[in-house]
This record gives C-alpha cells, sequence and structure tokens, in this order.
C-alpha cells in the first residue's frame, strides 16, 4: 500500500516520523503489550505465576506486531483476544494460562492508551509547544521596544510595542502549557475487571486494589478511582480540553499574523524561501501559507472536542460506542504538534518590518493623543473631558488639522492644559511615549515564563 | 511504510480497496490532472492550441502519479505547480505553454475536488446507501405482521408491529438518499481565475463565461454561479449536510437496535460468527458491536460538520485557511460508507426473535387497552374519559388487576361500553388487533421507495 | 418580572416586537390551539361531533392563553393535557369529550411547530432575508464599475470591482434564500397518533390517514410520511442547516466589510450617528460593531446546529430528549432574523470609500500586471513563461523598478511582446482594464436574483 | 412585557429566581457597578480623588438601574458610556471626572463578569452540584449491597451493587465540582486600559501594575497576567469546560436510570406526583421525564462550548466578535444549575425496585459464572480455559442447560475444578458471590468525597 493509497492527510500529507513511535497502530499495539507484561510482573510478584514466567511472557509481548494482531483478529473478531492469543503462541504451555489473566480487554485497552498519551503529551506534545514557547520569547524580548499601534476592532487604538503584543501569547501558551502537564498528570489506568468490581482480580489476590496499584506502580500510571469496565472519562477529557485550548492560541496568534501582513499593514512577513511559488498565476504573491495551515488544522481539529465530549456518555458499566471514535484520539495530538512545529519554524524566520510598524504608527500619532488628553483633562478637573476631547476629534478630522493643534486654539481647554506635568506635556506631544508598561511588561512575562518553564 | 505506521483509523483499520479510486491522494491528484485535460481541450476547441498538443497533455496527464508530484513539490512548495510542472514535463517545448494556461490553481483543485466528490456519490456512498435501503425494505416486508409492543420513554406504550418500525427508517433514508441526490447535484466547477473575474482568460478568449462550460460540460459538471479564487462553500456544505443527516438516521436505527439487543428485551441479534469472541473474559457475551461501531463512526464525524461550517468563510477573494481543513472532508465519506456497509451486512443476517417480541408485548397487554378504552368511551359520549380511565388504570396497576375487570365492575361505565360495536369490542378484548395501520402503512412506505429508487 | 431580570439576552437586548407572534411562548400556546380547531373541524367533518360542537372548540380554543395553561400544568404536569383543559373549561359538558379526541399531545406539538416555523420563515426570516438581498444588489448594481484590489490570502492580487465582490454575495444568499423555500416548503405534520400507527384515530374514521390529511390541509402543511409518536426530525434539520449556512454567509461578508474597514484600508465605513461613542476611552474610534455583532451572533447560533443534528436520534417510537432541547429553536431564528436586520440597516448606510479603494489598488499596479504578462508571453509561444516572469517580479522588488520597465529592457521578450495585440498592450499599459468580466458578471447576478426572487 | 412573550425557555419556563441575583441582565450592571466602586476607591487611596468623592461614586454607583442604563444607551450607543453617564448624573461635579477615569470599558466588563461568574459558580453552581452529589452518596451507601447485573453493551455481564454503580458517579461528579471550584479560582480582572499596556493609568498612578492589584484585592479577584484590552479567554473557557465535561456526567447518569427505568428492566423509577399525567393519550404510562429532560438540556447547552472555543480568538489587542457571544454564557450556568436541581430533587424520591434487580440479576446467573470459571481453570493450571469454557456456554445456551451442569459432565475439568477452594467454589455455586469488592469500594468512594467535600 502506497503512502498515497491512504486518505487521511495525516498519513499522506502531514506524517512526521516522531509520530510513530506513539500516535501510530503500530505502536498502539506496542504500548498494549506494554500492559500485559506489568500485568505478568504483577501476577508474578503476587505469587501466582512464577518469575520464570512472567519474563517469558515480557519477551514474547515484545515480539508482538501489529500485524499478527490484526491476521488473529480476522479469526477471533476481538482485537484484544488477538493480541493475547498472538502472545500466547509465543511462550510454553505453562506460561500460556498466565497470559492476560484476570484482565478484562479494556483494562489493557485503556492503561495502555493513558499511558500512550502521557508519554506522547510529555514527549513529543510538550515538546514541541516548549520550543515555540521558546521561540515566542525570543521574539517578544528582541521587539519589547518595537513600537506599534494597538489595534482594537481592526481601528488603530492606542500604542504598544510589537514585543508586548508577542508577550501576551507567551504568557497564554506558558500557561496552557502548564495545563496540560497537570492534565498529563491526571491521565490514570485501571485492572478492576469486566464492571470494575475487581470480580475477577478478587478470585486470586487478596487485595485487589492493591493488585491494580502495582500494575499502575511499574508503568507509572495513577490509578482510576472509579472506573467500571472502563476508566472514567474525564481525565481523557480534561487532556483533549487542554489541547483545543491550546490550539485555540496557536490559532489566535496566526490569524493576527496573517493579518499583520496583508498588503496594506505589512508589518511581519513569511520568509520566502528560494524556488518557493506563492501562486501558480500570480508570481509576485507571498502568502501567509503558514499561518493560514494553522488555522485551518485549528477548524479541522477543535470540533474533534465535540466527539470527546459526547464519549463522556457510556451506559451502565460501559457501552462500546466509545471505541472506534477514541481510535480519532491521537490524529488530535498529531494535528497540534504539526501545527506547533510549523509555528514555530515560521516564527523562527519571521521578518519584523520595523518600518511599516512605524508608518502605520504614525498614520495615527495625531489621534492617539485623545486619550491621554481627555484623561489628564478629567484628572485636573475638566468635568465633561470625554465629550469635548470626542467633539474636538471629530472637528480635527473634518478640517483635517491635527487634534493638538485644535486642542490649542480652545481658550476653554488652557486653564486645565497649564495643569500638565511636564511627563505629561511629553506624552501629549510625543505619542510614542504613550506606551505605559508595555516593555516592562515583555520582559516581566518572558522572564517569569523562561523561569516558570525552565527555558 | 507500513500500513500499521498509519495513524488515522480509516487508513490502517476501516480502509476498503473502493475507497482508493475517489478518497485516496492518488485519486486526488488523477482527477485533478483529468481537469488539467479538460482545460487543454477548450484551448484546442478555442482555437488557442492545436488539437495535436491537447492530446499530448491528455496523454502526459494521464500519467502523473502523486509520488511525482510531491517529489515535485518539495522544490516548488506549491503543489499545483508541482502538478503542471509534472506534465509539462512530459510534453513538447511546443505545447508546454498552454498547460495550466489562463488557470489559476483553484479552478483545478475546486473543479477536480467537485467532480471527484460527484463521482464519489455516485459509485460509492449512494450505491451503498441504496443496498442498506434495500436490505430495510426486504426486512420491513418481511416483518410487517410481527407484532411489537410500540415504545416511547423506553416504556410500553401502543402496539405496533416490526416490520412499521423498520419502515420509518426505510423511509428517512430514502429522503435521505433524494436529498444526497439533489445536493450531489448541485455540485459545480469553476474556471474564473485568481479573483473570479475571468482576468486571465478575457485576455485570450472573447467569452470567457463559454470557455468555462465549455470546460465543464467536458467533465459533466455545473458551473459555479458566483466564484470567486474558489467556489463558493454551499454545494459542498450542503451535501455534506446531506451525509451527516444521514448518519444521524443511520445512528438512530443503530441506537434502537441495540437497545432491542439488550439482556431483557432480546428482540433482535446479531448474528453471531463461528469464533468470534465477545468478550476477552466473559465468554458468554454476544454484544450489538456492529450497531455500537455505527454510533460511535457517527459520534466521530458529525462533528466534522462544524469544520465544513467554518469554511463556508473565506475572506475577500479568499483566504486558505480552508485548504489544509478541506482536505479531510473525503474522511467524511468514508465514515459514511464504512458505517452503511456495516449496517448493511448486519441487518442481511439479522436475527429477530418474534418469541421475544411477544413475550414483550404481552407483558402490557393489560394496561394497552387504557387508550382505546378511553377514546371510544370519549366517543361514546363520557365526559371525563381520559382522568377516568386513568384513575381506573392505577387502581389496576395497585390492585395487580387487568384493567378490563376493574372496568366491566364500574356501573357508570355500562352505558357507554353498550355503545361499542363489535370490532370495537374486539380491540378492547384483543390488544393484537389495535395496530392501526402499521401493517398497511409498512407496504406502502416499502413500495413507494423500491419505485421512487428504481430498487 | 421585569424585561432585565431575563437571562437571556434575546429577551433583554435582542427582542424585537415582531419576534412575539412566532417566536414566543404565547404563540407557541396560540399555534398548538390552531391545531386543536383544525382537528375539531376534521372531526366534524368526519361526522364525528357536530359543526356546532366544532365551533364551540374553536371560539374556545382562541381564547387560551399561555398563562392559564401554565397554571394547569402546575396541576397536570403535563403542558398538552393542560392545554386540553383549558378548552374544555371553556366548552359545553357535550363538546368536552371532542377536545383532542384521538389526539396524542406531539400530534400537536410537532403539528403546531411545523406551522409556525413555516409561518414565521416566510413572515419573518424570508422577509429580513429579501430586504437584505435588495439592498445588496443596490450596492452591487451602484459599485460595478469601482475598480478595487482583488484580495487572496489578505494579499493584493488581481483587479475586481467592489460591486463584483458584492455580487458574489448577492448570488450566496439568494441560493440560500431559495434553500430556505426549499426546506421551509417541506415542513410536516401528522396526526398519526401515540406510536405513529394511527392506533387511536383507526378507532372512529375509516381512513386514518385520510383523517390525517384533512388536519393538514386545514393548516396548509402537508403530511409527514413516517412519523413515529413524532414527525421524522428531517425536515426540520433541513431547514436549520438553511438557516445555518445562511448565516456562514453573513458572517462571511461581515468579516470582509470589517476587514475593509480596517484603519489601512479603510474603504468603507459603518455611517456613525450623532452622539454615538466609539469607545468609552478613545474618542476618535469608529469601530465596524455592527459587522462585529454579527459575527458574534453566528458564533453563538451556529453551533446550535448541534443540538439539531443530536436531536434526530430518539429512540423506538421517541423519547422525550429532544423536547427541551426543540424549545431553543425558535432562537436560532430570532439570531439569524437580528443579525439580518442590522446587515440590512448598516449595508444601506454603508460609505464605500472610492478614494481609498484607488489608492490601494495603485500601490499594486506595477505588481498586478505580472500575471497577464505571463499569460500572453505563454500564449505568444515562450516556453517557461511563469518562471521567467516570477524572476523578474523579484528583480523589480529587489531594485525597486516598475515590472514594466524591467520586461522592456529584456531582449529576450522581445519578440514575444511584438505579438501582443493592442487590447493586450492596454491591458499591460493599465492595469485598472484587467477587471475581465467583473462588471457583466455583476449585473448579470444582479438581474437574475432580481428576477428571480422578483424584488 | 409578560413572561410569556419571551423566546427563551430559560425566560418563560425555566427560570427561577435565584437565577436574577448573578444571571439576569440587572445583576450584570449591577456587577459593573460593583467595579466602578472598586475603582473609586482605588483612585482615592492613590490620592488621585478624597475619599469622599469615591463615597459619592460609591452610593451613585448602587443606585443604577438596568432601565435607566438601556435608556441612556439609545443615546450613547455604548453600554458602558451609558453606565458611566448614570453614574456621573447622580454625583457633584466635583466627582464627575472621577468616575470610570483611567478605565476603558473592558476593565469593567471582564472584571465584572470574572467577578459575577465567580460568584455565581460559588453560591449557585457549586451549591446544587454539592446537594446532588450529597444525594447520590447517600443512594449509594443505602444501596452498597443491593445486587445488581453489571451491563456491558447494554448486556449483562458480571455482579455489582446498585450503591456500587452509583458510587462511580459520586467519584465522577466529586472531581468535576474539584475541578470547578479550580477553574473558578483562577478567574481574573484586568485594568490594564484599552490596549492592555496600562497607557492611561499610568498616567496618573506611579505603578499601574499596583494600581490595578489594589482594585482586583478590593473585589477578591486575581489579576490577569497578560490582558489586551480583555482578559485572555483561557480561565473562563476553563471554567467552561468544567461545567460542560459535569454536564456530562449528568447525561450520563440520567441515560443509566432512563434505560434501568425501561418497561422490561423497571429497576429504578421516578416517583410520580397525585394528579400528574403521564401521557396525554395513554394514561398508565410513568415516563422518565426529568431524566430525559437533563438529557434534552445536556444536548442544548453542551455544544454551546463550541461558541466558547471560537471566542478564544480576538484579533490583536481584541476585535468585538466576542461581545455578544459571551452575553450568552450565563445561559450555560442556568442550563446547568436546573439540571442538576432537577437531578437532586428526582433522585431524591427515586424508587429502587430491588425485586426486579433480583429478578433481572438471576436470568444470567447460570451464565455469569462463565468468568470465574474461566479465570479459576486458567489459575489452576488449564492451558486454554477461555476457549473451553466459550464452547461450553455456546453448548449450554444451544442446549438450555445450566452452564454448571455440563462442566460438571466434563472429565477433562474434573482435576482442575478439584483444586478449586472452598471460597472459590462457593462463587461458582453462588454468583451473587462474586461481586469483587463492589461494597467495599462504595464506601471507600463515599466516604472519601464526603470528607473532601465537607459533606
Amino acid at each position: 500500500m502506497s503512502q498515497f493509497d491512504n486518505i487521511s492527510p495525516l498519513d499522506y500529507r502531514y506524517y512526521s516520523e516522531e509520530f510513530k513511535k506513539y500516535l501510530s497502530e503500530e505502536a498502539r499495539i506496542a504500548y498494549q503489550s506494554r500492559v500485559e507484561v506489568a500485568l505478568a510482573k504483577a501476577l508474578a510478584a503476587e505469587g501466582i505465576c512464577s518469575a520464570k514466567i512472567a519474563k517469558e511472557i515480557e519477551d514474547a509481548s515484545k515480539k508482538v506486531t501489529a500485524q499478527e494482531v490484526y491476521e488473529g483478529e480476522k479469526k477471533t473478531r476481538h482485537d484484544i483476544r488477538a493480541l493475547v492469543n498472538s502472545i500466547r503462541d509465543k511462550v510454553s504451555d505453562e506460561a500460556k494460562p498466565f497470559v492476560h489473566l484476570t484482565s478484562t480487554s479494556y483494562d489493557i485497552v485503556d492503561t495502555s492508551n493513558a499511558l500512550r498519551y502521557k508519554e506522547a503529551t510529555e514527549e513529543l506534545v510538550l515538546l514541541v509547544l516548549r520550543e515555540l514557547e521558546k521561540t515566542l520569547i525570543e521574539i517578544a524580548l528582541r521587539e519589547k521596544g518595537t513600537i506599534q499601534i494597538g489595534r482594537t476592532h481592526g481601528q488603530h487604538a492606542e500604542p504598544i510595542t510589537f514585543g508586548f503584543a508577542v508577550a501576551g501569547y507567551v504568557s497564554r501558551l506558558g500557561n496552557r502549557i502548564k495545563q496540560i502537564e497537570t492534565a498529563k498528570d491526571a491521565l490514570v489506568g485501571k485492572f478492576s475487571g469486566a464492571v470494575g468490581a475487581y470480580n475477577a482480580s478478587s478470585l486470586l489476590v487478596k487485595d485487589a486494589k492493591k493488585f491494580e496499584e502495582r500494575i499502575m506502580t511499574e508503568l507509572g500510571l495513577g490509578v482510576s478511582p472509579s472506573s467500571t469496565q472502563i476508566v472514567e472519562p474525564e481525565p481523557t477529557t480534561d487532556l483533549m480540553h487542554a489541547f483545543v485550548s491550546a490550539f485555540g492560541i496557536l490559532a489566535n496568534f496566526s490569524d493576527d499574523m496573517r493579518n499583520l501582513q496583508r498588503s496594506e499593514i505589512a508589518e511581519v512577513g513569511e520568509a520566502f524561501e528560494k524556488n518557493q511559488v506563492g501562486s501558480s498565476t500570480m508570481p509576485h504573491k507571498r502568502n501567509p501559507i503558514n499561518f493560514e495551515n494553522v488555522k485551518s488544522f485549528y477548524k479541522e481539529f477543535m470540533p474533534r472536542m465535540f466527539t470527546v465530549y459526547l464519549d463522556q456518555i457510556s451506559e451502565h458499566q460501559r457501552d462500546l460506542t466509545n471505541s472506534a471514535s477514541q481510535r480519532f484520539i491521537p490524529e488530535i495530538m498529531a494535528g497540534l504538534v504539526s501545527s506547533a512545529k510549523r509555528l514555530n519554524k515560521v516564527c523562527s524566520k519571521m521578518v519584523v518590518d520595523k518600518e511599516n510598524m512605524e508608518r502605520n504608527f504614525m498614520v495615527s500619532s495625531a489621534s492617539i493623543v485623545a486619550e491621554p488628553l481627555y484623561i489628564l483633562l478629567a484628572f485636573h478637573g475638566h468635568p465633561d473631558a470625554h465629550e469635548t476631547v470626542k467633539q474636538l476629534t471629530l472637528r480635527a478630522d473634518k478640517e483635517g488639522t491635527p487634534l493638538m493643534k485644535i486642542v490649542d486654539g480652545e481658550a476653554d481647554l488652557k486653564p486645565y492644559l497649564a495643569k500638565f506635568s511636564a511627563e505629561q506635556k511629553g506624552i501629549i506631544a510625543d505619542p510614542k511615549k504613550y506606551i505605559g508598561l508595555a516593555e516592562k511588561k515583555t520582559e516581566l512575562l518572558c522572564n517569569q515564563w523562561k523561569k516558570e518553564l525552565g527555558l
């Protein structure tokens, strides 16, 4: 089967070698085998089978391939039974009864998925998100003093710096990294049998909960507090929420960058590679295709959360209507990793056009002053400063005169203006000074997150 | 790359050979090549290039492989430019300029997708849905007289027949088949260039709209009335809605069958294959795994509609935030086809347990009579029949006496009961007769849909 | 209860008097009463009750108020039984038995909702959408020749006219109006009793399907082909899809206008009312608040479609899990109507800044020519026109020289340029001429939709 | 305006008096006034205005009504400016300039919403969820020994107790209560001005971040780490996720109870009130309408999460496309509170039918034994226990003989059976003993959550 016979874009187009170890079907089965091994070790520790048998099972489990399990499933029509048979086929008759003993399928499936998601989160998702965070911190610190017009409603508002704008994303992404870590650490496995009451294991061991703990400890996982046949869905739901809400931040950042790349704004740009074609018919185009791609991935993967929520409902001690749908969960991780890596790459080489930022800023420099003016007038006692300045602004607009020129001509305002301090006058005269704490806060946030995440 | 290195369940587990021709990446590129051929033919028809050149381009296009386009894209960073280069490499220098001439990438991409979705709908989706419809009709007609208790709120209500219950699905699915056909026929292509104003093609041909029509006619597609760089999203949105709402019906049917298969109800069953394992730990289980699987697919694919809706929004003459996300659209088709095929297979061999249907029906036979009794009492002039019967029902319940026995003891009701016709008395005496038009309507619906769909 | 004690923004903030007649609870109950009247008339027509009794029921039904039904429900705990009691209380003892006779609650609920949604769609939704369509047609025709740079990826692409851009929305919205009409006409009622098998009505009438038709004809509704206790959900689902996908177009248009209103682009503007405050702190701001509001409503109401999809599933002859959720459906209509009215209002007074359109266009006039140049070079035989022009464009960019100046200096290109026709040379010299069919197609689309919708 | 003129079911049908204080528009404006008061106090603390002026503003703010703000908004077209004017109108000229001074609208809006959601969560949502938790604990402990057949796939599986089944929900709901608490405590306000850089406040105070902290401390809120014009959306997003995922648990529990209430199962029942009508046409029905209502609310409110996710994206320093949509957030809280209260009420009076639980259990008692049998056979050395027992089960089924009778006849199994301990034999003989830790774990979970939540 050629890669291009695949129908999922994740397999034919956005595949990445590093996905294989965690997100592929081969990986899924390898993690299930790891849980069977942990079970065998626990059986030995309880004295139910010998250490030698446990070792036999361990060696056999490591040799299991997805290929053979799928072959076996054609006969059994049951995937975990096929896995068990695969292991059994590789051990002595003596060891055979102890493979999977006391276990129900979902002891294996849910525990192995928790383990897989945990390791994939640590070794894949968090890794790339931390890389991206680092890149954003670098940009924010580098551009902490780069003046930019702040925009609300797509309209020029008040001054910020470009570094400050990026620092907001540093903080939001940092917060999501913490959220993902918390959710990942809350993943749990289970070994409570077919209906969650430890019916089977209680037949053989004295303390079935301790037996379950033993297996989870071996795997480095916590224990589900209230499993039925399956682990309660909330830990996975929380992790997916953490992923999807992190994706929202990547999408927001990408939208901002796409807009700053508009022809008329042109404050940032994706670096263009040699030989890259912007458009098949318009050779002059330089499109923000990477930022667009991230937004597009967000639109594809955010709605998957709906499936995750629907899978919270499983009737009684479980129905199977979450089985096929949960197989798609690794795709959410692949989508997020793919987008974060892409963003990191494009941000590392992002072009910041300071001249254009300055140009755009200057267009509004005359009107920016309206806000500090009104506040200072009010502060110095003017009873209706907001309305007064609004009217002057409208006049300035109409007459095409700078606001301050009109203000200077207003006799009524003189007494108030006279009370302005030197610093206050300075801001009114040069709106570039009206950046508040933009620079300081950029440093604060970046340093905080560097420390918090050890970057 | 092994199939089990894939991360999408559609590729490693639910893949079906027939998907390849329509839903794979190889197919995607083959359809794009077909559009390039149609363009070349139109250029020849307009006298812009020779028929020989068009033939050259046609021959070359048919040889293009996904593999080589992906190789080319690594250089150009632009998939359609890579496709064009692939074709150009295979034709004479004389023909080269005419490959892709006047076309923008999305003239190719959107037109080829419309064509691909149209043919996949006709040759894949509709085929399996019609097969399923046929199977449901067979069951409905076969079971048209099989008495079953109708259920509302999960409670026994009034009598129907099992065929009648299935006939409802025949009607609903038939309606969706028509809806899918309508939506499929409304798919359109476009050849209006980079911003939809026929700027490029108007350079070379007198009537650019006629030129566009020529290409679409060659492909058997309608023309987009108001394309920009892209076809307006509504035709695809409507088709996906038709798919997703058809999926809702499959899910509803599956839920019903799952519930009828509950241990306590046991009115239907999935046929169990030899060697099939019901549970890895409970050998006696016979689980409705196929109905559960369909419900699970529904939960995975229904929310994809959210992506489709979000993709309705593309800024100005288009942004690219719908590009990656639209690549996932064939997955919705794969999901629907997979579920419909599965349902068809399991329904073909579905076991209907008439004894259990009868047994369950009889449990409520005494109380069923409450409804016809109250209606007939009212009809024959009782001023407060509903309340009166309700009180008697509560008494019957409490005393454990059949309702009619209590009714017979009520002197007040005698005058009304005396007015009952023989047929009416018959129904009160034997609730199995109280099935209204269940049987007739089953026939009516089945025959109507057999005719309508030519089954 | 004050309006501001309400918690839904639709009730305390976005309420509109015209909603009351269709979307309020008072309306809901009035429509239910109308169905009870139609039933009484049909009973009379069948000779089951007298015309006089039917008239009594009609008169009584018209007097029912929501207030009294809610009072009654406190006792019965059943809303339709309370409605029935309300009517019964107003008629003679002789008439009492015939109120609601043979009917199950959902014969009333679903039929009245179909009727209500149909009339609300006709008299509310379609009315405002048609008004908006008319306004868009006016703008498109008025601005059909107003040159604008077409934008893809937020980047300047090739020329269009502003009218052409709007005409695309005329076409898409027109198409949705037709879709809504189709879906609205497909709404159906039902009178098939508690499990859909006409059990009850078959007790009293010879042809229960004809009886049902009689009621629907009285109401001007079609008949559900396959009701259970409830009408099959697909007709409502289709109507909601038509609404939600129309909403997507309003959102797309609003996004475009928001972006054209950006400070740097400033091609359109919302008219600003006297006394209106742009910002509580920045008196100079003029924000696209109406377009933003429409986008915000879209984000609120589009996801409601998922409730509609989930409500496709009702177990067996129905469960009640769609009852409360369906009560929220009128909100979708209120949201759409509110947004369409808002858009219509703001568009009626929308300011189009032709100077800024021209200014923005001219910024890219030099590079626009790249596309026609490459196509004409190819057409006149250049074997590698796309790549050649791309390289020259990059040089033009680098050197800050107009592309055509560089082209004129290229000896290799001379022979091809010499073949250009006068018209072709004209386009290369003046990119404003490179608008293809923009103007013609604007006229075509507007005229077509004016005719189609009788505007 | 009558309550029945409303169009939202939350206002005309599911309204609850206690909503008013937090979720109504009146409440929204009252909370905004509280934030204006906190600002005035901070201005006084910084020495910008006198304490007397702050007191004047406080007194005025407390008198503001929604009615007057809405009147004012008709003029200003800006809600917060109208609020500010309302306060200004009530204070001396001297105080007027200090109302709202340095504040941008969203300093007020977002801070007041954070405060409102926090208090509504504490005093409304958590209150009812804790009540429900308490009720579930009572049921679980009361029924900890009530034998019930565990069900997977809707099929009888292995034994549990009904209390154990409920205890799983105790644990899951307890976990969500903690999650909601965590999310609630993470809500933050902001006072960083129009673009988040403290531009305005820095004009007047030395340390604008300290100034912001002062205001938040006064309100008992944390400070947003990275606000722009608005608070970053993640804290609200997390809270809504916590709500929606709690809703999923209520829905799951309701589905279970609905199913246990099926006519054929009949293990639990909603208590039926005197005069309550089960069906308008079927007087004998007792429907699980409250559990159905909760599921229906879930279907309505869970998809609202997608609005919340979409609102994570706000361009640059903010666009306003989240303004209208966020007004609907209190509806999610109203929906959750309404459902939790309903569940609590119905559970408090829930009827558990132990006889039917026993009856249903006994139906499968013969086959339940298959699992412990196969495990014990394997444990005692049988090399192929699972397959062997499966075959015997199929035979038992076919012949209608109890499994153990067949087992006893199998000579091959004798040696293994002989090794069974007395306790093991006891379980095989009486499947009611095969409940593992069901009872113990019920106690464990209930006691843990009682302690954890102080119930």
